[in-house]
């Protein structure tokens, strides 16, 4: 059965600015559902800001294993319930993959429990991506250690996040910074890969190697096991080793 | 010049629960801040829910190095403004102890991003804590390696929180179950100690080696340095490599 | 295809002391191959100390997916050479399993570069594992949060390794003690799991839920990928920007 | 009382290369124990590999609390007696900042278990180094978020370190390449720092904000603690919770 990813698009700038309409006609979430879908073992559907719920009912949730998160201008449109209703589904197992701009959403920024905050520049410079570990899931089938993107936003440190679980991709800026660009993160049962390409100027998402990243992260972070949410009490004469209760009690 | 701690208590059980009165007449937190202020490196004051913004103004985080926080039956009536005011200065680097039944407030929530749920039982049980590295800052003063408190409330796995940066103590319960009650994390610049024991019904925070945990994390928390907050965009004509703009702007 | 799997024994014990032979009649390593081998999707072989280069020629070590480590009496008796060749190939991906006293192999030193100490206390006394993640992929399949062992070998801490990567299992021991029983690590592309349960007098490796972890934790380390070693020059006229060298040289 | 530090210098390339002797004439030991004593907090002393026992006798390290350490050319030409002698003080909490090419050190390796290969060039290009945490100790009294370096060696991703516990630096090279410049691990109570620029033929020592980093490095590496090697068995008669021995027995 082939994983089933839900694409987020916050498809803003896509109706609104004609430099990235002519990129994304269809929308960056439609070009990402369609790389995604190019390998069989994948399902890949779309939700959008403007739908009921944003597109992220229970339902559909429920029926994700890994989601994915693109959104830019409107983090702040994001209704809270729905962050509280994929945060949940994450600590129990469900994959997510940020992309890009999504480093300032709520989910993130509500996972991580910093700033993530960088520093940044818009000016179509030359980026490349390094791997640090060529042996990760996340990195295979790219040919040799880096790949290139032509045009790109540029990212920099400091990066407001927490030591993240692994360093996949460390990005050069030919304008003089450099930037950790693809990190790893566990949370509860939920495993999270920010991936930093993907400005809504550049075709990036056309690009065959982020493709390949992509198509690598949803597989790298399919739900492994589920990590119900709860905070039992066990009684004191269900106790696995006997034991009488002493001292006073506030409950 | 001392390190400048304030001792956050939430001050209700003392104050409606007879037990706990005896155990604490005068508040929990001013047993702690006693506890810390027995070292002259430190100068410990405290705060409480009912003060006005919790008794957390800016002026009073600006001016704090390490915050202790303990809390229980009134987590929802934290004010969210107020923990987004903590959170923002742990990022900047101000040291955080969160104690016992603070694995629920919404500040330690917050930060790690995750449930914080656990599995308890209020019993008066034995507890043994044993160090997981006896050379850890947060472990000195202590004879051997481990200490026990005779009665406890019980806390067991599993424990929804991110996979710390340092396990310093796990602990043994009478009744059957182990758990991390001393896990270490760092967000922004802040250094982050959790620590399991302090049921407020038991003698917790009289005992000796609890103490000395105490004044040992505030140490080890305080300030290095500073992470300002902010997401400063780099312009084209001051990149540290010449580069010329190229592609479409949505800026 | 089947996952590779060389389970390395170094059945000594087995030989020398009857109660062990009762146990484990043909050897641990044949016990362990033989639960492995319950699963359709691995298939496991055996290698012991008294072959040839220990059973582990770099053809075997080549043809390994995962490989599993029981050692307890003669660690000094395996050869340097072939330490170096185990881990080179975890290094480049293979994934390994270090089983109960396999805490104190050359190979496990090696990887983690601690002393790996613990305490320990051979009494056949009750051991309880707690999930600290049940969603970890090594933990699935386990009825609830916990499974017991009635005999087993205490092992305590302080536990001489590095912080892991995550905590799968706390042991809980009857006789006061408690454990970090299962922890994950990464070195170059190789995922390693150490388990701690399996002293030779006890029927550990019989049991049904150490044996589903067992096959759980050789599909979690199964290689993703490959990390070649070497330390390549990229000289100057190769740079992937221009450059001009400048200043001496000593190479 | 200052911290007790002592410089390990190979010494070899100042003997033999005159422009390595141009830079430095008393040897690159010396001149960063210069700078480390400029810090009245800081006393360091220097040995190098040429002196009995490497200078680095039981004595002369049972009384140092951090070590520094730089080699290149003569990393097999170090004693497997004296590694093991560093090792084994680090576990107990000495600290380790390990320099440059000492990325291929015995001692790095033995205590990070991996090949700590890289790609390199030897160019005199330009290397800018990027905070990834402002607020981190090793980073305090370094004026904004960056330092360059006019002329330095290239060291590339991948770089085959284990995940760092947190990234101080990251490097962004004139050629092209990026790199985890300043890496953070501990190994039992030994706090160990690796920081990148240094190569001989550039006066990389000499540099302000390079001396600020190694004493700002050698506090934050300062012994906390003591952890005491050993695997004590604990007799069934001491246990803390009362059982009665069953099973058989291999001790």
């Amino acid at each position: 059965m082939p994983l089933k990813v839900t694409v987020w698009g916050e498809n803003k700038h896509e109706k609104t600015n004609k430099d990235v309409q002519k990129i994304y006609p269809k929308g960056m979430h439609t070009v990402i559902a369609d790389a995604l879908n190019k390998d069989k073992e994948i399902k890949a559907i779309t939700a959008t800001l403007d739908q009921a719920e944003h597109g992220l009912t229970q339902k559909v949730l429920d029926d994700t294993d890994v989601l994915s998160w693109w959104g830019h201008a409107a983090h702040g449109d994001v209704k809270d319930e729905i962050v509280d209703r994929v945060q949940k589904r994450v600590l129990e197992g469900m994959g997510l993959i940020v992309l890009h701009s999504g480093h300032h959403s709520k989910i993130f920024k509500r996972l991580l429990g910093t700033s993530c905050d960088l520093t940044w520049r818009e000016a179509g410079e030359r980026e490349r991506l390094w791997m640090c570990n060529p042996g990760h899931a996340i990195a295979q089938g790219i040919k040799g250690t880096y790949f290139e993107l032509a045009e790109e936003e540029m990212y920099g440190e400091p990066f407001g996040i927490p030591n993240p679980d692994e360093v996949v991709f460390l990005s050069w800026f030919q304008g003089g910074e450099a930037f950790r660009s693809g990190v790893t993160y566990k949370r509860g049962a939920g495993k999270i890969f920010y991936f930093r390409p993907g400005h809504e100027t550049y075709p990036t998402y056309h690009d065959a190697n982020v493709q390949t990243v992509l198509r690598n992260a949803v597989k790298w972070a399919k739900p492994e096991g589920r990590f119900p949410a709860g905070c039992p009490n066990v009684p004191v004469e269900k106790a696995l080793e006997k034991i009488v209760a002493k001292g006073a009690s506030v409950h």
